[in-house]
């Protein structure tokens, strides 16, 4: 059990002269921001405490999955994916089965891990909040049919993980008789990840789900604080980047277990705060793009353009202090003078020293970053993290005045799928789209 | 073979209204850029055909170690890894070896695999072009100390890929005997994937290597006509979007396989274009930060911002014609007449709408797009698409007028973190760091 440290220094302009002043008003923003969430009634808030009715459930069924099957293939994709990827990289694999989340419709790759399965020895967890979803729809009703074949029954392999009555999945899962977990109506998906939606994965995979909750209970506390709420602060310091275009929120873990965080991040930022129209319906076009990077591979790759490019970036890296396996590096090639300084340190000296390093180099080159740092990834540390950032996210939406819930801006393409495919009542969409579609033949090249 | 198609038609201002409008002055900043790449003497134009005497040797070594070895690893990062992962995940492995990319230092990881191998039945590959990257240098040491302990000769098990005599890899390959393949000096890590930094760990995959230096040759001739040139045509764009502040460029490939070109794209474009003074040594503070994207997923995490956030982003969708298999979506579930449309459509039919659906929502929310497509992926088309990537790089660089081929940012980084790791006649510089370390407590929270 390890909590988490935020150090904001490097973001203040008193360390970097890009860095943060804080106002007056920047405060009163936070204290506004901080009443609405006090009063606001936010479905993923009541997760970490509000859950002991199911858990057990949860658990015994998990327990159950793995021992009576090999593989579990969750189908499900953005915030039905994103954070049991997320937590399975980060916290590794505490029992034998075999882990899938199949969070594309690319044949290739369906074809290379539906072919490789055993069904007989296959769970299938089907996850969606509306229930609508076009391409974990699909997927279910090619599974249906690899099973029907297989001489399988549906209900015997396949979970369903949804809303409590309303969408197809929710319909199919009653009709088929399918072992179902509900999505509480009041949490979206991509704040879903301790919910039902992330807890069972996760418990599949063995992990300690209730050290989940304890850590995300934990932050609650942390990030309900009037003063010295780094939830608050991290909100306040990206919004004020907005407001001064910096449009780039990059993610940078220095471990490899955290990479998959960045994504699961990316997610919960884009969709959150990238918004038209605010809370009084002015078009205000805000966002901030998250970039996920990883340390130290990426200081080969993007550190170049953070110290010397636009200054339009905040970096957050986030540092563990203990990692759970340790290498050293032998006395070797003793005749190379210019590298006898690794021989005898450890890999996790290295990389703490690089990551260092390259918070120095982005502070000499005048950068904000922030970093927090997990005294070691355990459950409670990640359950900590993801909710950090959830309430982070809900912090930076009541500041920015936008709806931080909703997702306008996907309609668009959903509706225009569907008119591609030819579903019925969609044939007016499919004419606009047809008469948009004219192009120049000097705008094609090959 | 194929090559690929080009369409640009939607980022010009006449399909959307944040598009681009070509004036006379941007036409003279092609041409002028155009004279710059036909006299310049770039290394990298000379991997497509000028390598056919040492291909025999690559083709032969390969198909040695794959007769020999089981396993084959890769010990790099940066661009000595992020072209042989993008190549071995477009094109998928040909020979049964297993392929690893170490481009990390995380010790969980390198213990997860160095702990899973055979150390008789692996070959590994050490590709560093300086010959001096402290973690290539520290896993090799690593590797050595592991061969030694278990009675193996170095110069069975490893082979190197590096400058022709300088830097530590060079001697110590001189020394132990090393097969070594040679990274030509005018060569940079980043625009070396068709050198033999990336063809010997593609033929080891059993990979067409000729195939993909005839892409790259197809594509040399393409680029480097007066007129219909797509590499000045996307070079152009982007730089007339940093122009006005559009600082981001998406990569968002419509197939799992091409997931990895966004990473080594964005280590090209950033790490090329991401400079703070110009060839006058002016200070510019330039770059465009890239951003990967997958299709369909993240329509589920990135499009709500792609779509309602700031006019900040060009995306470049990467679209394949024709999978290498095929997936129907069988009769399932008929009582739910909302997925009813699913039925009997393939995969890549709903994933070649998807794709058309975001592509229409950007234009109607007036977002400029570019799209590429491969008729399928095979050798030929990915030589092609790395070449492009290469050739537009260079000709944003030639148009922005900033050094293309440098990564001066990276050096304090460098620097740092010798100081840390306590190498020799770096004390000065540790002394500086540790000056600068001074942290106030109340931004650090718990």
């Amino acid at each position: 059990m390890s909590g988490l440290v935020f150090d904001f220094n490097n973001a203040m302009a008193g360390m970097v002269s890009h860095g943060f002043e804080i106002q007056q008003s920047d405060e009163a923003m936070v204290a506004k921001a901080h009443s609405a969430m006090q009063e606001g009634q936010m479905g993923f808030r009541e997760l970490p405490r509000g859950q002991e009715d199911i858990l057990d459930d949860i658990i015994d069924t998990a327990r159950d999955v793995s021992e009576r099957f090999d593989n579990f293939v969750v189908l499900g994709i953005g915030g039905s994916a994103l954070g049991p990827i997320a937590v399975y990289h980060a916290l590794g694999q505490q029992s034998d089965i075999n882990f899938f989340v199949e969070d594309n419709i690319d044949p290739e790759r369906l074809n290379r891990t539906f072919g490789g399965l055993d069904l007989q020895k296959t769970m299938f967890n089907v996850v969606t909040k509306s229930g609508k979803t076009s391409e974990t729809m699909a997927q279910m009703m090619t599974v249906a049919g690899m099973l029907e074949k297989a001489g399988l029954k549906l209900s015997d392999h396949m979970i369903a993980t949804t809303d409590k009555e309303n969408g197809n999945l929710a319909l199919i899962a009653r009709k088929e008789g399918l072992k179902t977990f509900i999505l509480p109506s009041n949490v979206g998906g991509r704040f879903s990840e301790l919910s039902p939606v992330g807890l069972l994965p996760a418990a599949v995979c063995g992990i300690d789900i209730r050290g989940l909750l304890q850590g995300a209970a934990h932050m609650d506390e942390v990030c309900s604080r009037e003063q010295n709420n780094p939830a608050a602060m991290f909100a306040l310091l990206h919004v004020m980047g907005m407001q001064r275009d910096m449009n780039i929120s990059v993610m940078m873990p220095y471990a490899d277990s955290l990479k998959f965080m960045s994504d699961w991040y990316a997610q919960i930022w884009a969709e959150s705060l990238g918004k038209r129209v605010d809370n009084d319906g002015n078009e205000v076009f805000v966002g901030q793009t998250p970039v996920g990077a990883l340390g130290v591979t990426d200081q080969h790759s993007q550190v170049q353009l953070y110290t010397e490019g636009p200054f339009d970036k905040i970096v957050t890296f986030l540092k563990v202090d203990k990692f759970a396996s340790e290498l050293k590096i032998p006395k070797a090639f003793e005749y190379v003078q210019d590298i006898a300084f690794l021989c005898g340190k450890s890999f996790s000296e290295l990389m703490a020293a690089e990551q260092s390093a390259t918070e120095y180099a982005l502070c000499v080159a005048d950068r904000p970053n922030i970093s927090i740092t997990l005294s070691e990834v355990d459950a409670f540390s990640i359950g900590a993290l993801l909710y950090f950032f959830e309430m982070a996210t809900a912090y930076a939406g009541e500041m920015m005045g936008i709806n931080t819930f909703d997702q306008p801006g996907v309609e668009e393409g959903k509706l225009a799928t569907f008119a591609l495919m030819g579903k019925q009542g969609f044939e007016e969409k499919k004419a606009q789209m047809d008469a948009l579609s004219k192009k120049q033949d000097k705008w094609i090249m090959q």
